[in-house]
C-alpha cells in the first residue's frame, strides 16, 4: 500500500444480513472508490441472534474516506466508538453550522459526557440539538441562536430498524409494487393489525376517498374507534361536507354517479356554508351537518389536522394555510402513532412520511403505482404498498371491521 | 372562384349533432385544406328526429377532394347517391386491388344493381367482397383470387352508430378515463345490463383475474349463466388450473398471498398435468379438475377460445398457437354478441375490439388507465372504461349477481 | 302537454357545432330529464360564420328547469336576454349570499343598467362583484361585507371560447392523452409559438426538471428571454441551488447520476446556505450562486413566485408559506399571460389551471398521463397535453431555440 | 429438539452478501416455517473473494423440508453434494415425469457419473434432459418420449449470477423504477456499452418506435452495425413500411403529426403491397421500399424474427403466425447475444426475458413504469430499467453513436 492511502476501521452489529446492512455497507465502500477488508465477522447463528463485524476501509484520500464514513454512519457503523459528540453553536435563529449532522428517521444515539444518550423526536432531515442532558431533533427553522447543534460524525450512532420477520404476513406485497395481487388478503392483514384497537392509528386521506364513495366506510371506521388521528387537506373536508349537504362530490351525485347542477358550485356552496357558520363545529351545532367524516371526527373528538395547498378553494376556517404551522400541527398529533394508513394522497403521504420515525408501520393505498414506489423509495422498510382502487379497499375494510 | 377549384356536394342524415358527426365533418374538411358551404340544414326538432344536411365542399385539387370524400364517407356522407358501387377482381389469394375500400366497424351499405345492399360480417380494416346478391367483409388473407373487391368510394354508405341516450346511465364514466370514480356505481350498471340474462355476453379475461382472486367470482358468474362466451389466452387457463390443482397462482398461495414452493413450478405442473391427460376436458373426466373458470366453461358447454402468445409456457393442448386460426376462432364465437366485458387483458382487449362491430357495447375494466384510453381511441362510441382493481370489481359483481 | 309542465326559451349563438356547444346543450337537457324543441336554427354557412339557435325547453318542474338553465348558462345560452343582473350584499367578509353565481373561466358579461358589462379578472369558482360601473371576479375569501355579489342567473352571459382552427397544428396531440406520439413535433410547435418572443410565457416547473437535467436548458431559455414568468415550489429552487453549489440534485451527482455523500444532506446544505445569506439574491451578491434557474430569474429580473407545500424542507426565505398569499402572488404575476408551459408539476399545474382564463393556451408536459388527463378534464379547450420525458423535452426545446 | 423434527445441512458459496443470497436463504427458511443454525461462515475478506457457508435447517416435517430445499437449490445451495442426479424417462412426447426439476435462467450443473456436468441452452421454466454425456434444457413441448428428464433436486447445482460491481455505472438507475432521472446519463452508458461493436446486441422493438419517430434513428443504428439481431412483431414491420411508402405511421403524417387520409387505410395498403410483392425482400428488389428499419435489416443481412399476435392485421408474409414456431425462431437467433435492448414492447420484452439466460444484460426502455417493474420482477439482476420517452431515447442514442 502506498504511503498516502487512508485507513479507518469501523464496527457494526445488528441483523446485518437480514436487514441487508452488510450488503449496503460493501456497496457503499466500493461505489465510492474505497476497498475493504473484513477483520472479524461473527454471524448470528439463529434468527434471533445478532451479528457483529469489524471492517477496515481504505481510500486514496481524506475526502473519499469522509464520504464513506458519513454514509456508513447512517447504516449503523460506529467510528471511533469512544469519541465524544461534537457540537457548535447555531449562528442565528433558523441557521445551523455548515458542518451540521443531518438526521435519518432511524433510532439515534450520541456519545456525550462519556454516555450514550438517546435522541428524541426523530425525523429525517433535521439536526440534533443538545441541551444539557437531552438531545432532540429540530427542523432547521426551529433552531435558535446559540443552540448546540451536532456537527460531523463523531459520537453519533444510528440503529437502523431491521425487517421484523413477524410482519412477514405482509411480505407478499412488500417485495415490489404491483397491481396484480389479491387485495382481499391485504384487507385481511389490515383487519388483523387494527381490529384489536390497541395500536394508535393515523389515517391520511385524500379527496379521492370521497369521490370513490369510500368516505361512508371511513366514517364508520372512525365511529367504531379504529382511527385515532386524521390528517387531510382542505379538499377532503370540503367534499365530505359537500357530500353530506348536497349529496354530491365535486358535483357528481353520490348515488347515481351523474353530475347534478353545475359541478363546481356545490363544493363552493359547502365552503360558503362553513364560512357562514364560522366553523365545521358550528355547522354541526346548527344541526346542518349530521354525518360524514368530519362530523365523526368532531363528534369523537379525535385529533385532526387539515393542511392547505395551492389548489384549494375557500379555504375552510379549519384549514391551516401556513405550511410551517401545518407541518408543526401534523407532527404534534402524529406523536406516538404506531400505524399510518395513507389513502390516495400523494402530497400528504410523502409529507407525512418525512415526519415520522422509521419504526412506524406505514400502509400506502393508491391506484397509482408511482405514489407507492415513491413512498417506498424514501427509505422506510416499514412501508407496505397496496396498489388498488381506494374506494373499494376502504369499503371492504369497513365491511370486515364494522359488520360483526 | 378560380377555374381550377374542385367542387363536390354531399348529403348526410342522422343524429348529426348528438353523435358529433356534423362537427367531425367540418373538422375534416378544414383540416384537409377544403372549405365548405352549407346548402341545406334541417335540424331534428326533438331528440328523436334526425337531422339532414347538404354540404358543398371546395378544394384546390382532386387529391385533396378525394382525401376529404374518403374520410367523409366513413362519417356517413353520401357522394353521388345514385352511383353504382365499383369492384375489381382480386389478383391473387390474399391480395386485393390497390384502390380497395377499407371497412369501418359501422353499419355499411353498398349501392349495387340499383339497390342498397347491407354489408355483412362487419369489422374494421377489412374489404367488402360482393358475391352476386350478397356483400360481406373479408380480412385480407381470406380474399380469394377473382373475388369482387369494392374499390373507391362510389356507392358506399356508412351509417355511424349514434350515442344512445338510453345508455346515458353510463355517461358518468364515459367522458374520460379516471380512477377517481365511485366504482360501485359501475358495478351496479353492469348488474342492470346483464342481470336479465337476455343479452349475449362475452368475457375477455387476462391472467390477472386469477392473480387477484377474481376467478372465484368469474366462475360463479359462468355457473349462474351470466357469461355466454369466454375469450382468453393460454395463461388464464394455466393459472386457473394451477389454482385449482395446487391452490396457487403463479406460485402464490391463493389463501395467504405468500409464495409456496418455487413459484414457477406449479404452473408448469399444471401444464404438464393437462398435457398428460390430453385435454382439460379429460382432466375433468379423471376427476382431477373439479372447479374454476375452465371447469365451469366446459361443464356449461359455453363456447371458448384460448389464443396463444409469444410469452406462453406449454402451451395447453386447447390453446390455438396459430394467430390466424385464433383470430378466426374468436370471430366465429363472437358472432351476435351484444356485450363484451374486458378484464385486465390489453392485448386481448384490443384484438377483440378490432373484431366486433361498433354497435357491441364494450366494458373495459383495467387498473391501468392507458389500456382503457387505448381501447377508447380505437373509435367505438360504445366503449365504457372503468379504471379500477379488477379483482375487487369482479368480486363485487359476483356478490351482487349471485348472492340473491 | 299536461298543465304542470314548465317551459322556457333560450337563445344562443356562436360556433355552435365546431365548439361542440349544440351537442352539449342537447345532452344537458336530456340528461336532466328535460325535452327540447328547436324553434330556429341558422347554421353558419362557412367556417367563419357563426350559427344561431332558439330552443324551447320543457321540464316537469321548476327544480329541473333551474338546473338545466344553470348549466346552459355556462354553455353560453341566454335566458331572458333583457333581464337585469341581480345582486345581493355580502353578509360578512369572506361569506357570500347563498344563491351566489359561481364563475367559469370563460369570458362573461352581465346585463347591468341596461348595458352588457364585461366581467374582469376571470377565473373559475369565484363570484362576480359589481362595483358601480365595474364587474370583476373575486375569490370567496376576498369578498368584503356589503360587496354586491351576483346571484342567480338573470342577466349573466357566458361566451365560451371555441376551438380555434388556427391552432390545429396541435390537433395531433389534442385528441387524447397518449405517449405514442412523435414528441419532436410537439417541440417544434412550441418553438413556433414562442420563438418570436411576442407572447407572454409563464413556466410552471416541478423539481423533476432539475432531477432530469432539464434545468440547464430551462436556464438557457430564461437567459434568452423566452420565459416571462416563473412559478414553482420551494423544491425547484432548493434543488436548483443544490445543483449549482454541490453539483447534485437530491444528492445525485448531475454528471454521473451516482449518489454522492448522503443524498439528503446536500439539499439541506443548500437551504442552510440561503438562510445564512438571508436570501437567494444575497447568495448571488456574495458570488456563491453563479448559475442555474433561480440565478437566471433574478439576473433577468423576471417575476417569479415560489409556493410552499406540506412536504417542504426549510423552507427558503423566498418561499411563500401561506397558501392564500401564495395564490394571490401567483395570480398577480400571471396577469396577461398568453401561454403557460407546465413541466412535471401536478399540484402546481392544477392550481395554476384554476387561476387562469380559458383563453390562455396551456401546454402540459408530464411523463405521467394521469396529470395531463386531470388537467384537460378541468375544462379548458386550450390545454395541450404532451406525455413524454420532461428532461428530454426541455433539452430539445433548449437546443432548438438557443442553438441558432 | 423433539423426535419428529427433520434436519438437513446445506453448503453454499459465492458472493453471498453482495448478491443478497445469504439474506434470501434466511428469508426462505423462516418464511417456510423452518429454523436455521449457521455451522460455518467464512466471509470473503475483500470484494474479490467469495464467501462460504454451511447451514443446518430444521423443520417439523418432510414436506416443509422439501419445499425449503427446493427453493434453496435455486439460490445455489448444494444438498448432499455427492449424490447423483436422478432422471426418469418421459412417458410421452411433450409430457414430463410429474416430479420434474424446473429450470431457472442461472448457470446450472448436474452431478452425473460422478462428475459435474454443465447444463446447456439455459432458460427458465424448462426441464433438463440428459443425453449420455450432455445435458441441456428443453421446453416441455420439445421433450420426446423416453428422454431422460431430471427429477427432484439431487445432484443439481445452480450458480446464481452475482451483481457485477463493474456494471455499477448503471447503479443510478438499477435501484428502482423512476422517471425522475436524468436519462441523458442512461444514453451515455448505453453508448459506452455498444460503441465498440464488440458485444452481440439484440434489439426488441415495438411499433411505438415508429409512432414516436424513433425508427429513423433505429435505422441508422442498424446501418452503422450497432445492432446484430432484431426481434419484433408484425406491427413494427407494417408501420415501418407504411412510413416509408406513404410517409405515415398508423395514418399519422410523420412530418406534421397530423392524420392524412383515413388512418387505418395506409397500413393496410402497406400490408397489401408486401403481400402483392410476395415478401419485403421483393419489395426492395422492385425498388419500392428504399429505407427504414426492415430495409436496413435486410440490406445488412442481420437475423430478424417477426412474431405474430392476435391483434395483427395482415399479416405480412414474413410474420411467423404460429407461436411455437415464433418462440423457436426467436431462441435460435438470440443465441450468444450479450445485450438485449427492449424498446416499448411489453409482450415481446417479457417473452424474450423468458428465453435468455440471466447473464445477458437487458436494458428495458419504456415510458410505462409498469413494464419495467414487471420485467425486473422476473428475476434477472441484469435488467436495467429506463423509464422515458422511447422516441427521444433512440433519437439521442442515434445522434451520439452515428454523428461522429
Amino acid at each position: 500500500m502506498s504511503m498516502d492511502k487512508i485507513q479507518k476501521t469501523v464496527k457494526t452489529e445488528g441483523h446485518l444480513i437480514d436487514s441487508n446492512l452488510m450488503r449496503r455497507i460493501f456497496d457503499t465502500i466500493i461505489s465510492d472508490n474505497g476497498t475493504y477488508e473484513i477483520l472479524e465477522f461473527n454471524i448470528g447463528k439463529t434468527n434471533d441472534e445478532i451479528s457483529t463485524a469489524k471492517i477496515t476501509i481504505t481510500t486514496n484520500d481524506n475526502t473519499a474516506m469522509n464520504i464513506i464514513l458519513l454514509k456508513l454512519s447512517s447504516l449503523g457503523c460506529i467510528i471511533d466508538r469512544d469519541e465524544e459528540v461534537i457540537f457548535e453553536k447555531s449562528p442565528r435563529d433558523g441557521v445551523v453550522p455548515s458542518n451540521f449532522y443531518s438526521t435519518t428517521n432511524h433510532q439515534t444515539q450520541i456519545f456525550h459526557n462519556q454516555k450514550w444518550l438517546k435522541v428524541n423526536e426523530l425525523r429525517m432531515d433535521g439536526v440534533i440539538v443538545v441541551d444539557k442532558k437531552n438531545a432532540k431533533v429540530k427542523k432547521f427553522r426551529d433552531v435558535l441562536r446559540n443552540d448546540n447543534v451536532v456537527v460531523g460524525l463523531s459520537g453519533v450512532k444510528v440503529l437502523p430498524e431491521y425487517v421484523e420477520r413477524d410482519r412477514s404476513d405482509f411480505t407478499f406485497m412488500a417485495g415490489d409494487v404491483s397491481s396484480e395481487r389479491k387485495v382481499q388478503l391485504a384487507v385481511d392483514r389490515v383487519v388483523d393489525l387494527i381490529s384489536g384497537r390497541t395500536k394508535k392509528v393515523a389515517v391520511v386521506a385524500g379527496p379521492v376517498v370521497v369521490h370513490t364513495g369510500g368516505s361512508v366506510d371511513l366514517t364508520k371506521l372512525i365511529e367504531a374507534d379504529y382511527v385515532n388521528v386524521l390528517l387531510a387537506g382542505n379538499a377532503l373536508a370540503v367534499h365530505d361536507i359537500e357530500s353530506q349537504l348536497f349529496g354530491t362530490s365535486l358535483g357528481i351525485d353520490s348515488n347515481t354517479g351523474k353530475p347534478v347542477e353545475m359541478g363546481h358550485r356545490n363544493h363552493l356552496r359547502a365552503i360558503n356554508e362553513v364560512r357562514r357558520a364560522g366553523s365545521i363545529s358550528n355547522l354541526i351545532t346548527e344541526g346542518i351537518l349530521t354525518g360524514g367524516v368530519m362530523h365523526a371526527v368532531l363528534k369523537k373528538g379525535i385529533p385532526y389536522s387539515l393542511a392547505g395547498s395551492l389548489r384549494d378553494d375557500g379555504p375552510l376556517p379549519e384549514t391551516i394555510t401556513d405550511m410551517n404551522e401545518a407541518q408543526d400541527d401534523h407532527i404534534r398529533i402524529l406523536k406516538d402513532v404506531d400505524i399510518v394508513i395513507m389513502l390516495s394522497s400523494m402530497l400528504h403521504s410523502i409529507a407525512v412520511g418525512n415526519m415520522i420515525p422509521a419504526k412506524v408501520l406505514t400502509i400506502c393505498v393508491d391506484i397509482n403505482p408511482a405514489v407507492v414506489t415513491k413512498l417506498k423509495d424514501r427509505g422506510s422498510l416499514q412501508t407496505i404498498g397496496v396498489v388498488t382502487d381506494v374506494g373499494l379497499f376502504i369499503h371492504m375494510l369497513g365491511e370486515k371491521l364494522t359488520s360483526s
